[in-house]
């Protein structure tokens, strides 16, 4: 079984529809475990030999799983540059594992809403990622997942501390709960750094939109647990789960009110930044990213209604670099990148369907 | 007769067309002549009582004229103050005459070619506005209007040093000819400087859109003769006449080799503004400069073919401040001027005809 990268160019993730629970402002919940295989030592003491067994021996049981339909999985250390950075602009796996070395592999499920890591910095990272506010979904489908594994696999796991894992910050559950929230009024009013302020004192993490180290880009931040250890893995998704309404209704109250006091303003810079787009003939990734921001914002406030907001999902991701390759089917370079972005771009908002090339 | 302001806002003069030749670069030549009636005091030195009695004189003459059929006469003192600034933005009066005071007027013949002031800086300045490179035209008729004007009215002269003039810089021939040249390409490479540097040394003077102490604004700069004695008007003509071609040709040569080696970002440019324009909710009247600018090289350069050039030259007019509230017909601030000009370009550049409300 093996992927098929130009079909996943014509599509995208469930994740991206844009259709979930408060998807106006939530674009994403994630959650991911990480697990090791007992008797092996972990993937960054572990030479290319063990390597290759403990990849063996998973790749085995997540094309055995039956969770989730039948997994495709792909073994990352045989793809090339371009297709291992496709795979991390789609989310279904982390810039680790794209860049380590030895052999290592993904699976992943229909519509991919599960993938499985294997040798990333633990033998196996499982994460369920799905559109909107939707962490108890999440929770039962990776349960299933993991339990399903369990029974097949002996888990590297202590009575006293729980899953043990390379890294002592995922010990005990092994659990990162997060949600990706779209804050564009709190931005734009710096009412944002309240929120960091607040989140800091309850112990939860504000990351940009491609996890640990990124910048936030687009007026995305991505909200997770730090603590994985003394609670039950229930305990930390409600963790997170309790305070993204109390974020979402901030972002809803800043936007009513920016509406209110300044919609003539909130408008043109909604309009300008589609017109931009509709004609640009070159564009950065960055400024893309900001304009496709005011769409999105736009199109909740009803500021625009001739645009699918599922439409602005995908060009989030589409017009990320290795996507934009792999539709074009041809190496870029930055400048090349930037003319078949606006190009691209400009055709799926004049509503004519892309043609590959 | 009086001036159907009304209709005014729905026509625009022969010169915004972009139809004569060189037009792509020339937008418009223009000669004024100054002159002033025999044993009266200059218009500075003259009471109420006696700038009364001279705009009788030279209005009679002026509703008299038979060179450019009739002309439309106004009397610029009893304008309301937004009337004064549309005349201005129309180029048909000066900031000078608008804002004196006293007994003053303008005739403009049909198609604002020809306009004639009473009362501004001398007691008569008359002006031949034309579209493109056409200084012997606007020469040739101005002539006439001038030589018909001299057979009823003495003006004040001196065998020794010629016309008379309330301003030194004016005396001898009284004329001052200029081209308005729109340099888009000589301002994004800076080479503009030059130009300036060369115009200098054979002692012409380079002003913005609005004449004398008015700042270059949308790549449009206005070229014109410093020197008014010693010379004949023909050579005065000629040596604003000379001057052109090169400048323009200079322009053309830049744009070839803009086009040639950075097409993508020049098309991305013109694009932008294209974008902008046609999209903004509310909108400076600097920046709409700026992107008109921008859309009228695209138009030259056919990177816009959807879009006429006079239809660029007129809003370049219409989005002034004057000429929107008379289209609206009510008293704006600067806000609502913003708003109702996206809602005026928006309009003009989605190919709907205006809606007068």
């Amino acid at each position: 079984m093996s992927l098929d990268f130009d079909a996943l160019t014509r599509t995208s993730g469930e994740w991206l529809r844009g259709q979930g629970p408060d998807s106006d402002i939530v674009i994403s919940s994630r959650i991911r475990l990480a697990r090791n295989v007992a008797q092996y030592p972990f993937v960054g003491r572990a030479d290319d030999g063990v390597r290759s067994e403990i990849e063996s021996l998973l790749r085995d049981k997540i094309e055995d799983l039956r969770a989730d339909g039948r997994m495709n999985y792909v073994r990352v250390d045989g793809l090339d540059d371009l297709d291992r950075r496709f795979l991390v602009e789609r989310q279904l796996v982390s810039r680790e594992l794209a860049e380590g070395h030895g052999a290592r592999g993904v699976g992943i499920s229909r519509e991919e809403t599960v993938s499985l890591m294997i040798n990333e910095e633990d033998h196996l990272r499982i994460q369920v990622l799905r559109s909107g506010f939707s962490l108890d979904e999440c929770w039962n489908q990776i349960d299933a997942v993991d339990d399903e594994l369990e029974s097949e696999v002996t888990y590297a796991f202590s009575d006293r501390l729980g899953y043990l894992t390379a890294c002592p910050t995922n010990v005990g559950t092994g659990i990162r709960v997060s949600v990706m929230l779209h804050l564009p009024a709190l931005v734009l009013t710096k009412e944002i750094q309240k929120v960091f302020q607040a989140l800091q004192k309850i112990s939860l993490a504000v990351r940009g939109l491609y996890g640990e180290g990124s910048q936030a880009m687009g007026d995305f931040y991505q909200i997770s647990n730090q603590v994985t250890l003394g609670k039950s893995e229930t305990q930390l998704v409600d963790n997170v789960k309790d305070v993204v309404p109390n974020i979402v209704n901030y972002e809803r109250r800043v936007r009513s009110a920016l509406v209110k006091e300044n919609r003539q303003s909130l408008h043109d810079q909604v309009a300008r930044a589609y017109g931009i787009l509709k004609n640009a003939q070159t564009i950065s990734s960055e400024e893309t990213m900001h304009l496709l921001s005011s769409l999105r914002m736009g199109i909740n406030l009803e500021l625009i209604d001739d645009l699918e907001m599922s439409t602005v999902n995908e060009l989030f991701i589409h017009t990320q670099p290795a996507h934009l390759q792999k539709i074009r089917q041809q190496e870029l370079d930055t400048a090349e990148r930037n003319v078949a972005r606006a190009t691209y771009i400009r055709q799926r908002l004049s509503g004519s369907s892309f043609e590959h090339n």
